[in-house]
């Protein structure tokens, strides 16, 4: 029987589901008080189980950095009073905003803000520790898509949580990461499915897991742990983008990318051409070249490359050789 | 590129997607004003989408014809005013409520029923025509353990929803069909991901889907048209649980089956041996002979097959084989 097949209460995946956090706990170094829970529904499910977890009836405080963070802040406000603690979508280009400017209450019940916004491909350089910041607040981070690229400190966090479907596995499994002393707060009108108390106590068996799905993360997992581990990870997303973000800089204009320098993402580089009208043109020839999904996000237009810690180096260069060629052809 | 790694908005998946929904919706003649919706959660998460989605601050009434159906009581508690408009597992063998006993509300937003009870073995003889009972609700049908197994009359029903890991697919996928005039009913605290009227607008693409579990589940319905669709689904159903059945009654009492026999569920068949000693020595005897899965449920105990669409008639004949041989070593 294949793991499609099998019961999720049978011994057999019981084993695919423990030795799959094991792993996970391992590569980012999770401490004890943490819980690891399986969930379903992605970034945007999270987007309502966050505060319907957490925010009994307090405010809550929302970073936002582009357009995923806005979407968690309208969401929040269905269930908390949620206000944006900074924007940096106000003019200028796409950045970080600043810890420093945050504006958090002093008795919201967390802020929340996004590792990578994946459609600005704008990321945050540092994960604020709020201690430091003077705000006694816990921090929820939606680390959708760039968890396991880099170290968690999770001495400043209360919550990571990220959809599977970037840098860990197949579309419909979410992981999320939540303090043991954060469990137990969840409003009235929780869903069952979402309530991070049972989910903790029956060990992501509320109801049945998205087994196929957690098993090809759990081959991730291994994966990058045979490849050496998040620090690999991590050296590689910085090789990948530095590369190809040199290519954009280099080529006198004739690519661009808006993002302030020091807020570039390693996981999502969004880029534009110089002529708006070759756009297509680009997208089929690389198609041609075998180079697919540049087509930028339908919200925003332009090319984005997504550079995910599966993509090989090689991947990267194939991409470069065929916009500097594009580059000479229409330049 | 695998299904797992291409971009849901693409126009690849696009076409996996449209094209499962085209199978399905001519497998089980689905009318156009019925939306196809693909969630994730299962039915618990349902549990709480169909009140979150329906109930609009009236009554509910949830016909508790087992386990299942009890958690639906449970979980509408948290949203709407719901209360148990029949109960078979008050005393008696377990069964099926006979409609005609049913405690409606005249004003409720729906009834619901479970046409399967996976862990009791119930099974609706019959889909109630609530029109001819004299009630003007529309009812919603927890279906997922037995959809695709045979003929569905949509003109008696307002929802019908399937978890996909039983009859369809791989679990993480849940198939939901919606009457059109019942979407825009949400609370506002239902969650974006699962506001039906935002599904349909969107054609399940609020959020990322479950690209891998719809594509397998893609398959399952072109396997079942090949078979020869519903029709040979209903037919092999009958076939294999009828013998499965047989083989109880026959067995002077050495197994037994306590569930109506009107009731008797296609799908689900939990039995138990005279001497409840012997289960784990059953159970260990079936794995070694390659029969596996036959534990009872965890709540109830005793065996339990489950007969599922993909379970050929060469499983149930061993399987059988199997308990006549058990019981002659040990009857």
């Amino acid at each position: 029987m294949s793991v499609m097949e099998i019961s999720h209460r049978g011994p057999e995946f019981a084993q695919i589901l423990q030795a799959s956090q094991t792993r996970l706990r391992q590569l980012l170094a999770v401490p004890p008080e943490f819980h690891i829970l399986y969930m379903q529904g992605g970034g945007l499910a999270l987007n309502a189980a966050v505060p319907l977890n957490l925010s009994q009836g307090k405010g809550v405080d929302v970073v936002v950095s582009g357009s995923w963070s806005h979407k968690s802040l309208l969401e929040a406000g269905r269930y908390a009073n949620a206000q944006a603690a900074a924007d940096s979508r106000q003019g200028g280009a796409p950045g970080w905003p600043a810890p420093a400017t945050w504006k958090c209450r002093a008795d919201s019940a967390y802020v929340h803000f996004c590792a990578n916004e994946t459609i600005d491909g704008v990321e945050a350089p540092q994960w604020p520790d709020l201690r430091a910041l003077g705000l006694p607040s816990c921090a929820v981070v939606d680390a959708s898509s760039n968890i396991l690229s880099r170290a968690i400190d999770w001495s400043r966090l209360g919550v990571v949580f990220a959809g599977a479907q970037k840098n860990t596995g197949p579309a419909g499994l979410t992981l999320v990461f939540v303090r043991d002393d954060l469990l137990g707060r969840a409003l009235p009108t929780c869903p069952s499915v979402w309530n991070w108390a049972s989910l903790a106590q029956q060990r992501s068996m509320v109801n049945t897991p998205p087994t196929y799905a957690i098993y090809i993360a759990g081959l991730m997992f291994e994966w990058i742990a045979q490849e050496g581990g998040v620090a690999e990870m991590e050296r590689r997303a910085l090789e990948r983008s530095q590369r190809l973000y040199a290519c954009i800089d280099a080529s006198e204009g004739f690519y661009g990318n808006r993002v302030e320098p020091q807020a570039r993402s390693r996981m999502n580089i969004p880029f534009h051409l110089k002529d708006p009208a070759l756009t297509d043109t680009f997208v089929s020839q690389a198609h041609e070249a075998g180079l697919l999904q540049l087509k930028g996000h339908q919200s925003v237009g332009g090319l984005r490359a997504s550079l995910y810690n599966a993509m090989p180096m090689s991947g990267v260069l194939a991409l470069i050789d065929h916009m500097n060629a594009f580059a000479r052809r229409y330049g």
